[in-house]
């Protein structure tokens, strides 16, 4: 086992009707900035019970907080906070919501003149405090360090991290999530899917309880995913897939293991280019890692095939093909295509995402041994 | 899945050497009491590398604090909080330290007579912060908010439980593990698995990923704890079998399930009477727990025996009964009896330890139903 630190503070506060306990977890008189995104959180009654939840405080509201959110848009929610003199932050819906609220956090007491340099590296040294009314489990943000912001003007999506914008609490309540369509559900399972497979599909560094763990989740995301999705009024399902969604990406399969995020950098390049959405970018990438790094991870790819799929027989090969097959065909099984043609990638655009990541010094995978030309023919393997 | 809160806001630090990280989590210039037990840690070099790294720091000491740490130990060394007006309690050693230091750090401000009420309920308002450097893997105190204290004078063995007592850090350095003996390990190991045990082994509420996260630790504790036993100087076997112990009662296992904590129950009171060690106690009992109560946890146990012993033939009672069998077997593999005779406790005092628990008005089990008649019937059930 590698050495590791772990610290995941934030409180969770998890089942049906737990928005009202909003009301003893944000102080009284507190300022609070309410983000939120398109707008759904109005017509499934979620906003109105976060409302009535704070009607001892004084709440701001900003909305339009887009998928894969917008740092033009960020900027305006920075100004608002120092207009209203905020001193909470609740970010109100899914990963966007909360990564773009994240940002803000940071943001609000930057001192140069670009706050775009906490996406490239710029140390957060303070932040403004942060909650969450989860709706929609994917990307594990509600009890995390990390965000995610997309600035299309210059076609980049970037990421920045910081203990300081790890959420104080997180409420999840699962029945917010029955209005979710099967195309925002399946994205949630792919999203979590993966989550775990960076973190488990490496090389054996003598983990045998966070390998179970991280089997734990996908075994789960394989049962519950296509119940949620045929019965979205589901409570269970639901209320599995969720919380598998957070402890896909808490920080615990990280604790003494190896990584590999070669499919969220390069997956992210497909959506910064073609607008995929992220979990789909995921779908798309994953397999071709797998295929161009199947020598590497076998042994780990031969572990989950028996212990998550059942694959046990023939050879080492053999096993490792059946392997990547199965967790293609489950992507498909949810509806979801991991074939870039589907989302109008051209292969000649293969060479431009490799490029842009290159020109960035980035080399991924596990060893870090993936360079330009290795991102190319992993795209190439992707079908 | 019932409803629940989760908070583990404690930040561990794991591995070998991270005894040095304390330089940097522990402020500058801050008044350290420095609490341990019999004195192992000056033996084995814990206490040096502690030394080496607080060299910034002003640095009191109290050794001395038992196993099944006692209330008129602890009480000197809040009045030696006092005397050194400290900052910081830093718990060096296994459970029995870090309980005591917890109750040290909330009877530091408490304002009654007696801070003995703390075990009987007072509510605790304010508590010194605590760190800890722990060299026993076990009870899992290093990031809960849970302590049992006992009095001697009294015969007494009891439980509080604050928030306002996680540790703020734990370093988790499994080399300082090298020097338990054959004993220390086992016991470790047995307390580690029966937490899990007592999360898992109840009644099902469609908690999936729960009772796989379970299933993870008990089959690592399996597979790990005997390497340790045989082998106490293999750090991945000692690492693995450190971080089970850490994970099965941080209260994960806890979210949205039922516990049953029947077996912790009467085996404190064995050891309030008898001076069995705690992780003893628990082996005589929990056999007796599961043969009374084998009809309402069926399910569980039978799931647990396919899963982590792989019964899977034969029909219900046969494989209920090769479950408890094996798991009482594993006990005994560890070196850890489960008979009550080898631990000198007769059969005549079964009524006692049974009306001890039904004086304080206990109703024990997974929903509250077992009294006194039922304890007794459990007892006579332990062979």
């Amino acid at each position: 086992m590698n050495n590791f630190s772990h610290y995941c503070p934030t409180r969770l506060v998890f089942g049906e009707g737990t928005i009202a306990h909003l009301e003893r977890l944000v102080p009284e008189s507190k300022r609070v900035l309410l983000t939120y995104g398109q707008g759904s959180i109005k017509r499934n009654g979620v906003y109105q019970q976060v409302m009535e939840a704070l009607t001892r405080c004084e709440v701001f509201t900003f909305g339009g907080i887009e998928p894969n959110p917008q740092y033009a848009t960020l900027l305006e929610a920075v100004a608002a906070c120092r207009e209203h003199r905020v001193e909470l932050l609740l970010a109100v819906g899914g990963g966007s919501v909360l990564d773009g609220t994240k940002f803000v956090a940071a943001a609000h007491y930057f001192e140069g003149d670009d706050p775009w340099a906490i996406l490239e590296g710029a140390r957060v040294s303070r932040a403004l405090p942060i909650g969450t009314v989860l709706t929609l489990p994917a990307t594990g943000s509600e009890s995390n360090p990390n965000a995610v912001i997309s600035r299309d003007e210059i076609r980049e999506k970037s990421h920045f991290g910081s203990e300081l914008v790890i959420p104080e609490f997180a409420i999840l309540d699962p029945s917010t999530t029955f209005s979710l369509d099967a195309r925002q559900t399946a994205n949630g399972i792919v999203d979590a899917f993966v989550h775990v497979l960076e973190q488990y599909v490496t090389y054996d560094v003598n983990t045998p309880l966070q390998d179970r763990q991280a089997e734990a989740i996908l075994s789960t995301l394989v049962e519950e995913g296509p119940k949620a999705l045929a019965h979205p009024h589901d409570y269970d399902a639901r209320a599995n897939v969720m919380w598998c969604a957070t402890q896909a990406l808490n920080g615990l399969l990280a604790c003494g293991t190896v990584g590999d995020w070669a499919t969220h950098m390069i997956g992210h390049e497909l959506t910064a280019l073609w607008g995929l959405d992220h979990a789909r970018s995921l779908a798309v990438v994953l397999p071709g890692v797998w295929r161009h790094e199947r020598a590497r991870k076998r042994d780990k790819l031969m572990k989950m095939g028996a212990r998550v799929w059942g694959i046990v027989d023939g050879d080492a090969e053999t096993r490792v093909e059946a392997t990547i097959e199965r967790t293609v065909q489950f992507m498909h099984d949810l509806g979801v295509s991991t074939s870039p043609a589907d989302y109008g990638i051209p292969p000649e655009g293969f060479v431009e995402v490799a490029s842009r990541l290159a020109a960035r010094g980035m080399r991924l995978g596990e060893r870090g041994h993936l360079g330009r030309d290795e991102v190319v023919a992993i795209l190439k393997l992707c079908a």
